[in-house]
């Protein structure tokens, strides 16, 4: 058996290893058009800011290991120039001399990876505007950061807002322009809220809904116009405004792609060439809860079906379950994470969904250090079936999206969050951990025992007529409170019930959520029409934000 | 409806607030023997040792929020005497004036706790023979804390950890006395040898296998006698052996107790009588695992037991799902964490298992500052079904527990934790969490990729014969082996497999399982009888300390 597999990063390497702990004998050729096969690419961002400060340690397998331990036939500085399907050979190029060859293969693993997109804006190519791919990349990054003062990064994305943190850290003054009206477009908007407030309150430069125009060379650096008319200089650009898949080699061996580039593949990782496999950000998978086409580039996944990969060449039915979309990420002591659907994903594939918010603290509040987190948590209306949640805070926040992410796994409902029994002692979490709660409150809703109301619609007038009941503290109230709302506090309401009008319907709410909800109970009962706000006056707050 | 609820911590407490938040015209009555209903007594040793300086912040619920809000007629310093089942009265107590009255219910619910067990050793009642049971407790002890340099702990369960910690950290020399030959008996002992380790680091005098023949009193302190003959003194000593349901009131009211004293209850919470519900410390529940009786302390079921309880009465079919034992415990930096059954539990329970250990990283390991910490799994070795998992290291060891007690409630196998999305980025965790890297090493072993073999048979002698070949470095080699093992790196291991001798089972091992894995690998595929030593020599060294 002999096994192609072109591109070393994640799922090519983890399909190498995978390949040769199932068989000792094979032939295994790793490809890699860089210097080094298997490196961190998570990790660059961190390195070019120097909280990763030796870039041998972003070699997680160095070239040597690779051959001694798992006796691959490791050709990095190489790259496949075609594929012969019907031959089934590879045309190989040594990039040094230019030498082409020509090798056989019994099974051929494509792990191309994705390519920064540079879009077709004149001076888009200019020296000082970079992208983030691989060690040189980085390196390059590093050297212009040393050299720096200002920099412009676009894009908002996972790569944009670390790579924003590093170079603050380097002591930049750095510019984010991005396109969309919110950063971390993977989130939902009002979820980012706090992530964009910690950017300003850093010294970030925030642009959204914004382009740039033209990038021009001004002096050392450049000179970029954005659709404003405005214009920004900057000693480099970072461009990270998404990527493509790598697809240039699978779609002239006549392979077939999705719309959006990536290589199809079944759930083997096969392509429509079955001796032909694709792993990793070049391929088009399927969302694990709808089923959906999904282009996702996360290397947890990537790991997943180089293995997959790997399996089903020896003889294994293993099968990908699709990606599921968890994805954290870091922004000095914030934390945002995510897992499963998103409200804009439910809502771009017409999938009915309800949703609640709360905002816990991540371990018992009478312990010191406990910190404020907003967990959204997203769910069938009818069945109760967990569809998605993010969380934005500081600690805690991945913890409780891990665990969602295994309810989304096993198919749990909201009822199940209500019994699931986590780690409680104060440093770690409550006798009822956010996850327990959101999991009350979302079977509350489907029970019918805690009717709500969203802020978005409360914002969009479709609860115009109601009487919005602020249960806060005069204090609190004071302090801000939604338009036209009375103050009337939780533990007075029950004496002062007939200062609400009659007939009309009631929309409770608190700060975040408890005392909302235990006055839409203490209403309802009283023969009213209420509605808690969900997330109370906290969530309020971050969907006004938005509009 | 008039519901009488007996005791107002965790379960009691619990049980109020969901009551009146489904019917706001029942009479609720809550009862609490003690001054403070509704008292966080998980924070009480960090309220004693400092890290919590308010004592008010112990009271999570105070009494004012509980009329106002709640509308409960709560009444401290009272206690039931007893219970009249046929006339549902019960007789009350005021304890200042020693007042008895007498009052109807509809439904009682007693959430009674659990006391602190004191042995009948001589001199256990001794003035300064402490425990810690409620917030007069905890004052009593802060006292004592602040006139004293020597402590004794007794009993190395949850709160004498905690309490060692506490008293530490206000600089008193602390002896801890331990009748197991471990401390944390929840936990299997070669995972909590480095938490002891820790506590002699520490400057704690760790006394295992050890009991107290009599207390006498000395000058202002105290002075013990040990089984070993052995002399002690100690300005106070601390009590914390355990503790037993407080059953009285439901014993003399002729309910029935399970054998540990644990008063017996249906899923939904009710005792033998169907109008008296029992809930927290004082209940025998069950495992929801295996479906045997339990009887575990925790804050976690105790509310939601309550919650069930006051559910129950209202009409609704809620059911308790078994008590799971989750659990953790923080010690310093050390954070040990547990779900599902323990080796021991299984061995006890004659559950057929098998288990796995590793020692992974929690996160990333090229980013700064990743803890490593050692996981165990336990699954049944047929369906793969995961039973339990310890984990215990520093930071992330209760998410990882969090997300397998996820797996656990949801019948997930181990092939699912294969499968898990969780998150990754550098900070948080790794492309293969802890979770994935437990899945697939006992995948593999379910699917016979690979053997493997345990340290506790290896020192039992079961594997003499065979050849136990070390695949680490020379290096690691020196610092300490498995005795008798020859040393082979795994990276020459190919070219010097002539060296094995033919014919004799190899046992490979490496310092925590990876290498050991890989060898074992390449050694039954070049036609060996080979097993891996499951979690290496990290995990050898653990089980042979606790030999």
């Amino acid at each position: 058996m002999k096994i192609f597999i072109v591109g070393g990063v994640a799922g090519g390497a983890s399909a190498a290893a995978r390949a040769r702990r199932l068989d000792e004998s094979a032939e295994i050729v790793l490809l890699e058009r860089g210097p080094d096969p298997s490196f961190a690419n998570c990790g660059m961002p961190y390195y070019i800011g120097g909280e990763i400060e030796s870039r041998a340690k972003l070699l997680v397998s160095p070239i040597q290991r690779l051959i001694d331990r798992y006796r691959l036939d490791v050709r990095t500085l190489h790259s496949v120039e075609s594929i012969n399907r019907a031959e089934k050979t590879v045309a190989i190029r040594e990039l040094a001399t230019g030498a082409v060859a020509t090798e056989s293969y019994d099974k051929l693993i494509l792990s191309p990876g994705a390519a920064p997109v540079r879009p077709p804006t004149p001076g888009a190519d200019l020296p000082g505007v970079y992208t983030l791919r691989n060690l040189d990349d980085a390196d390059r990054l590093q050297g212009a950061t040393a050299r720096a003062k200002r920099a412009v990064v676009i894009g908002g994305g996972f790569i944009g807002v670390e790579m924003i943190e590093n170079l603050t850290r380097r002591g930049l003054d750095v510019t984010l322009i991005e396109r969309d009206v919110q950063v971390l477009p993977p989130w939902d908007a009002e979820m980012i809220v706090p992530i964009a407030a910690e950017l300003v309150k850093r010294g970030v430069r925030v642009l959204l809904g914004t382009t740039v125009e033209r990038f021009e060379q001004a002096g050392d650096g450049l000179r970029l116009t954005l659709d404003s008319g405005e214009s920004i200089a900057a000693d480099f650009v970072v461009m990270s405004i998404g990527v493509r898949p790598e697809n240039t080699l699978a779609v002239a061996a006549g392979l077939e792609v999705g719309p959006r580039g990536g290589i199809l593949v079944n759930p083997h990782m096969q392509t429509t060439d079955p001796d032909i496999y694709a792993v990793g950000d070049a391929v088009q998978t399927f969302d694990s809860v709808t089923g959906a086409p999904a282009q996702v580039p996360l290397a947890g996944p990537a790991n997943r079906q180089g293995r997959i990969a790997a399996d089903h060449i020896f003889g294994r039915d293993s099968a990908y379950r699709g990606t599921q979309g968890t994805a954290v990420v870091g922004l000095w002591d914030h934390t945002a994470a995510m897992t499963g659907l998103s409200e804009k994903a439910c809502q771009r594939q017409q999938r009915e969904y309800q949703k609640v918010y709360l905002h816990p603290a991540h371990h018992a509040g009478y312990y010191p250090g406990a910190e404020p987190m907003t967990l959204k948590l997203l769910f069938d209306p009818e069945t109760g079936h967990v569809l998605g949640a993010q969380a934005v805070g500081g600690a805690g926040v991945d913890k409780r999206i891990d665990v969602i992410a295994m309810a989304i796994q096993a198919g749990m409902t909201v009822y199940d969050l209500e019994e699931s029994e986590l780690c409680y002692a104060p440093q770690y979490g409550s006798a009822k951990d956010p996850v327990n709660m959101a999991g009350f409150i979302a079977a509350g809703v489907l029970r019918g025992d805690q009717p709500i109301v969203h802020s978005a619609d409360l914002l969009a007038g479709a609860c115009d007529g109601a009487t919005v009941v602020d249960v806060r503290t005069p204090t609190e109230f004071a302090l801000g409170a939604v338009p036209g709302a009375v103050n009337l506090p939780l533990d007075e309401l029950r004496g002062r019930l007939g200062e609400l009008p009659e007939g009309r319907p009631v929309i409770a709410y608190c700060q975040v959520g408890m005392r909302g909800y235990m006055a839409t109970r203490l209403l309802n009962q009283s023969g009213r029409d209420a509605r808690n706000l969900s997330g109370g006056f906290t969530t309020y707050a971050r969907v006004a934000a938005t509009k």
